[in-house]
């Protein structure tokens, strides 16, 4: 899967003196449906559940949302205070 | 964010003809901290709630973990029957 092995070796290389939560979703559309709802949804309950294992802070929170041809891209970066499930 | 922005490319080219979510985790630890169980947990989690908003076939679900150095990132590849929440 060349997505993950890219990624993983980017994040490696990016390590700085934080801990960081980053989650990506990425929807691919075959036919013309609009995704953004699922996105924008999809981001909600992902924020909830990592607010449940983990302190967030909201200000801390970063959001990149991305469409370009049939993928939608939406990106979020959690700077963790402390890992409270760890 | 260099993350997001390459991994939309990189999605973007890949387009193949069925709808698909790609979910990507990445733990950054600044310390020594064990994630293995964070992550384990926030997959079941995103999961369940994905499996609200989209049908999923558990048989199409990949996913693919790693670990090197300080990140540890999580895969979750989907592939959709049908966009339900579109």
């Amino acid at each position: 899967m060349n997505l993950l092995s890219l990624f993983g070796k980017r994040g490696a290389s990016a390590s700085v003196a934080k801990n960081r939560l980053q989650i990506l979703l990425a929807h691919e559309r075959a036919d013309d449906g609009s995704d953004a709802a699922l996105i924008s949804g999809l981001r909600e309950d992902i924020l909830a559940v990592v607010a449940k294992r983990v302190d967030i802070d909201p200000d801390s929170v970063k959001l990149e949302m991305d469409r370009s041809g049939d993928v939608t891209t939406l990106g979020i970066d959690i700077e963790l205070p402390a890992a409270r499930a760890s």
